[in-house]
């Protein structure tokens, strides 16, 4: 029995980066946030997210509620779980990236190879680091979850800045501190890199 | 020390799923085509995926391709393995329709219960099964890759349709025989049916 359509394996096509781009109003981004805990990752995220959408552009934030609850809720905080928890969310950075988009990760990701592996998995130029450089005291001031206090009390083992390694970026795409600037002005930041690398219109 | 912008932790805003869809020129879905091997789920997903580009809509495609070498890469093909990969490509699935977009999936995903639990990750109405109900014997006449003479000859141990179940969709959202209607006609279908839902416009 021959299918009607026999050539129905031969006609593959994918949509091109250049049409992608047309479609969604901006160039493919990953804008990987890497911090300390309370840095401000999360906060800046959804603010340049709304940002963008106030321009037209859409994007996508990755960050610990829709990941450590979903795609990695079988992963706990041993070294080799954190390693495989931003291995599969650089992953799928890489498939947002592809279907053409603009995506913003917030996690703390301190370890140097994993955010280079990260970076492996993009094309030249689609991968932005933006290190919230945000100082620890302030980080520890603001201590929103009350997580600086359970780790001085020794309650959290490895803890990022603390009981554990944080290893900062070494040239990161973008630097922000946001206790130095207003948020308003952090976002401002991030959306004149975009402008200036052509990821989106001006 | 006081952060300059004592509210930075305040402020976190999220585009909404209406303003999504402005963006994106569509609503969000989760196309999951399910299907034995040849039975055209790729080639029908890509086609469609091509025709709502012509439409000025964005979608992308999740296949083998860019999931078992990539996300997926840990996992072999154990019956728990099997579980794992659909589990983390609906998590995938999840993201990319809370992201607003239109995402296919072109995976066999064999079993009921698993697509069951991908249904299930989503709003209602946010995901749509489309059974690619090829009759076996045109799969096997077809066989593309060659991988249902070595399924016959015992080389792959645990081959759905073969020597291992393919559950059927029971209330599947669109049943399609790609031996039955040419791909354009096939593709066509998808499309009526995403106009009908109010997923794309007419």
């Amino acid at each position: 029995m021959q299918p009607k359509s026999a050539n129905i394996f031969e006609t593959e096509g994918t949509v091109d980066r250049a049409r992608r781009a047309e479609l969604m109003g901006s160039a493919a981004a990953t804008l990987w946030f890497t911090g300390l805990s309370g840095s401000g990752k999360s906060t800046l995220c959804f603010a340049v997210e709304q940002a963008l959408a106030d321009r037209g552009v859409s994007t996508y934030v990755l960050d610990g509620d829709n990941v450590r609850h979903g795609l990695n809720a079988d992963l706990g905080f041993s070294p080799e779980d954190r390693t495989e928890n931003i291995r599969r969310i650089g992953e799928v950075c890489r498939l947002f990236h592809d279907a053409g988009m603009i995506v913003l990760t917030a996690f703390i990701s301190p370890y140097l190879a994993d955010r280079a592996a990260v970076r492996a998995l993009h094309p030249e130029g689609g991968f932005h680091e933006v290190f919230v450089d945000t100082p620890i005291e302030v980080c520890e001031a603001r201590d929103v979850k009350g997580l600086y206090a359970k780790a001085r009390a020794g309650e959290i083992p490895e803890f990022s800045g603390i009981s554990a390694p944080y290893e900062a970026p070494v040239d990161p795409e973008l630097r922000i501190d946001t206790a130095e600037a207003e948020l308003d002005e952090c976002v401002e930041r991030v959306v004149a890199h975009l402008i200036e690398g052509g990821t989106i219109p001006a």
